[in-house]
């Protein structure tokens, strides 16, 4: 199979060096809109050739969109429009509901297959792709029902190369489900590294204390704007939701210090424990 | 040596590791009012036997307080008392400013050094400790010119077979960096894992998507609500500040989202990642 990824970084990087390992892919063919891309992409041998959407429309059998939320926006009805019968498309977005909205009524709809690895890291580009990136983690398949059965199983076969568990969903209900699990996690890794950067210019030795606790909650804080805003932007509803809701936790936290209710605090934290149920 | 570990724990139990190991400790003795504790710290290993405080006052060379710091308040002052010339004790609390106050005009306070290491994980218990917790993290001494020489040389020989790295502080500065760079990533772990727990009640199957990502944010709110009650109220006024803050940093991003200003969000998402220069 002959795939193009359009956006070769930490995702679209990361597929092509599997499925060139498996040799799934005969040929990886890079789009990127940003030419120094596609030569690290090459040095790395994460793609095979860089060509442009234009001169790859009639060569590659998958497309793989793996660009931010709102360039996939830009890119996809277009590339709809060109498609032959027997080419796929799959997205990687983030967030899916205004993304498939879209392109509801597209008479090509059926060759889009919209997905999303629950896989990453905070880096971002082609040096940040890494092999096994996506091996035991989680692939939501949105609103598949809507995807054409030959379309679907191109990208199931794709997905079985990655080693990734899959889950099925609609676009709203994964819109609201990564706004609690991903989205606001980004939130406050970037409102804590704020906080603690602002305080920083004052009390300069700050950051040898920093311990691995601290980098855990912060490291998010590392992650790319061009491909957050999008993001925040897309699925706006939901994420002020959420983010709302964890105001509202932490106001409650404050008002426990602020009244000496340790016994309440206690509580609460006893409360958050049950976490332990869901992460190992 | 003879070393006697107050607090069987993550903390004290894998110092015990360490001692043993490189037979800085010809014989660790365990004290923890939980009983069970003793127990599995005997059958792990981590002692070589389990005694009363008062049992295992003449008999020990170094007393490391590794109970949380209500605890330590309470335990410190007749644990002074009853030492003799020669004997030292070393505190690993994470608060220092209220602890080192009340022993500040004690006859013996020469003979505490106060330390904090800057290491751990969101486990705790004889079955958390580990070996190599402490190596190459840092050791933070607070108030050192308040002990005696010779007991700061005992227990910089312990810090050094601990392979740790060393900083000093004052206790008030040491409190408001730890609430800066430990204290508030726990408060919104906690936080984030109420919300989204919350959430979970409605909606079944968030969890399925939980990512690495996610994780990492939520990670600390498996912290035991023993340990970290006593470290809010006793960092309190710290703490409250730096939380202040934080849900200020969390509204401004609230107000960007309401009004669309997506330009202003990739700002402070840019000035955020200035956290790589401190996070490798």
């Amino acid at each position: 199979m002959k795939i193009a990824i359009i956006g070769v970084g930490l995702i679209g990087g990361s597929i092509a060096i599997t499925l060139k390992e498996k040799k799934f892919a005969s040929k990886v063919i890079g789009i990127d809109k940003d030419e120094q891309n596609i030569k690290k992409a090459l040095s790395l041998g994460l793609i095979d050739e860089g060509k442009s959407l234009e001169e790859a429309i009639t060569e590659a059998d998958i497309f793989i969109l793996a660009v931010p939320v709102d360039a996939i926006c830009k890119i996809l009805p277009s590339l709809l429009d060109q498609l032959s019968p027997k080419q796929v498309v799959m997205d990687m977005g983030s967030t899916k509901e205004k993304l498939l909205s879209l392109v509801e009524n597209h008479e090509k709809r059926g060759r889009l297959v919209a997905c999303h690895p629950m896989a990453g890291t905070e880096y971002s580009g082609p040096e940040a792709a890494v092999p096994n990136l996506f091996s035991g983690k989680t692939m939501i398949y949105c609103d598949a029902t809507n995807s054409d059965e030959d379309a679907f199983d191109t990208a199931e076969a794709v997905v079985d190369q990655l080693e990734m568990k899959t889950v099925f969903m609609n676009a709203k209900e994964h819109d609201v489900h990564t706004a609690y699990v991903s989205h606001i996690s980004h939130i406050t890794s970037f409102a804590l590294a704020l906080t603690v950067l602002e305080k920083e210019k004052s009390q300069g030795r700050i950051f040898e204390l920093a311990s691995s606790g601290f980098e855990s909650t912060v490291r998010l804080a590392k992650s790319s704007a061009d491909m957050w805003v999008p993001i925040f932007r897309q699925n706006r509803k939901n994420v002020m939701d959420v983010l709302e809701e964890h105001i509202h936790q932490l106001q409650n936290m404050q008002h426990l210090l602020e009244t000496e209710d340790y016994q309440s605090f206690y509580k609460l934290i006893k409360k958050s424990n049950k976490i332990k149920r869901i992460l190992k």
